[in-house]
């Protein structure tokens, strides 16, 4: 459980005055479809938990089972159930109206309370003297979504959450093959909601992330299925995330060309279909700064357009309480020496291997 | 600035399910005042910004100066200055009268604005309806004790914060004189408050922690002040975070044998003046969930009775939203390991040596 593991490198420095105050160390990989592994930056082969990283993989059943068409569900439905959401009331109301539609509510949802993220609706929770409920917990879309699945699957939707449910198997194993890893049960956590999360390598999430966008290596219905979640996150980005929040800034600015998803403990994934490659890192101390700056110069090689679009999260700036600059948030050398050698040479052959 | 550095051990993992989904890697060191070290667990001549952690050094001139007595401070003002406190009423009315007695108030507080720490105040504030003020900061105490000071020192209150104002440059020779650490002007950094903050290494700082508790290498004045200030933060360790707080339960269980005071970053120190020793630490990823939990096991190592007392702490149990047990952040075998050997000789070595 806690053996010794090789050091991942520096990904992200953290600056103050002249010194680095802190540092992030973690791995990436950047995979195409059948697998091939065009960067490794770091232990890419030590399993991590995705978290909500591959919350757009655990909505899949909400559309091949057919009860999306089923439940005429929208596009804000969708991407709602693909969301690690803020819970403002754009986003309240797509998971209510997705309950509505499968004839379930709010005490459906098992995914536990916390205050939203977004602080516009904390304050007015907090006004009201009202607490937070199940319905703004940023998972609140993607149960809704299991709900309706084991609904229409004709499945008992009580108990939708646990591992053993018919909808948690179906997921594992929908994840199992898009990513190509074997899920037994020791690789499995149970996440902040209370669903299964399954630990697989990043090398697995990054070709999984591949074959989502892109469906090369998914049977047609499945490809379908995920071009469609990925239709409905890039056309209401706000929906995926929240104001503010790096996925929906950079599916903002940057869908089609990419659809991003972040999950707790440091987790991101990136799926680029143009350039048919998918993006998996973790920050090993689990810091959210750490791997969306990481992610930012990742993007940012990759695709030209992403400099422009993720220019704040490039600069990386430290205000303090009265907005003075004290540091930066940078890359480190050898974050961005890994990526000089992929802006050389792996993406000619990720064109070549198409 | 970002050169390649040693990579420091991990202190401590974040367990879910079969598998360490996180780690923080970091490096303590423990001293006694005449700086011998009595361990180390990795690089702990790197420098670092203590933050928050030396609140109380940069509270000596306030008590040495004679403005305490000149002012009349009372014990609960000593330890908001000292303080990282939660923004709670007993915070902010200990801070508003060290102001008032000093004939000073919040407008000239120039650290800046952020929502209290406490839950519980940021809901009054938000359902009344207002915004966080100045003295919400965590760091108002601190300010406060800054003011007084530079006021009864004849100096103009304004700009305190800065650099070159004559009681920062105070400040910056008893941190310097404490730890041992020459500060030149490239050691300085901006901190979250807009003081200044000096790098030093975690030798230094846990040397300093040592004299700050023992009061040895420090002339009898700034002993008696250092003495004066930690009675205050003992007497109500409530007032030096808050409830449920790392440092007021280590205080509130252990105090007199031990002050211990957290900073931004990942930083922590700790004075044992029983043992002639002091703590420093520094996760390098900035986590307070690490530090805190590396500390725990350090003060367990150091102290048979802290181990009741931070018996959460060291359980570490990781509970989801749904109150539902999904893992345990723990010492890593590193720090087990390092532990098992200070306690087989160092303690004794350091009763030896006082």
């Amino acid at each position: 459980m806690s053996g010794p593991v090789a050091s991942n490198p520096v990904l992200v420095e953290v600056v103050r005055g002249t010194i680095v105050e802190s540092r992030h160390v973690g791995a990436i990989a950047i995979a195409d479809a059948r697998g091939r592994l065009l960067l490794t930056l770091g232990d890419v082969e030590r399993p991590i938990f995705p978290r909500s990283a591959v919350k757009a993989l655990q909505a899949i059943p909400l559309v091949e089972s057919g009860a999306a068409d089923a439940f005429g569900l929208g596009e804000d439905e969708l991407a709602v159930a693909c969301a690690s959401h803020s819970g403002d009331h754009e986003h309240i109301e797509a998971v209510r109206s997705l309950l509505a539609k499968a004839g379930l509510d709010e005490s459906d949802l098992a995914c536990g309370a916390h205050w939203p993220v977004s602080e516009r609706t904390t304050r007015e929770l907090m006004r009201a003297g009202r607490r937070p409920q199940a319905i703004h917990n940023n998972c609140s879309g993607k149960h809704a979504g299991m709900l309706a699945a084991s609904v229409h699957l004709g499945l008992d939707p009580r108990g939708y959450e646990r591992p053993d449910h018919r909808l948690q198997v179906m997921i594992a194993g929908i994840i199992s093959e898009t990513c190509g890893v074997r899920l037994d049960q020791d690789r499995m956590g149970v996440d902040g909601c209370s669903v299964p999360t399954w630990s697989l390598p990043l090398s697995a999430l990054a070709q999984g992330f591949a074959r989502l966008g892109t469906g090369e290596g998914l049977s047609p219905t499945r490809a379908q299925a995920a071009q469609r979640l990925l239709r409905a996150c890039f056309a209401s980005p706000a929906l995926v995330a929240g104001e503010g929040r790096f996925d929906t800034i950079a599916m903002r600015a940057l869908a089609p060309a990419i659809f991003v998803k972040g999950g707790a403990e440091g987790v991101h994934c990136a799926a680029l279909p143009g350039l048919g490659l998918g993006v998996a890192l973790k920050v090993d101390d689990g810091a959210k700064r750490g791997v969306e700056r990481a992610l930012s110069e990742v993007l940012a090689a990759l695709l030209p357009e992403a400099r422009a679009a993720l220019a704040d999260q490039l600069e990386g700036e430290l205000l303090n309480w009265r907005g003075i600059s004290v540091g930066r948030i940078v890359a480190s050398p050898a974050l961005l020496r890994a990526l000089v050698a992929l802006d050389a040479t792996p993406r000619r052959k990720a064109e070549g291997a198409r």
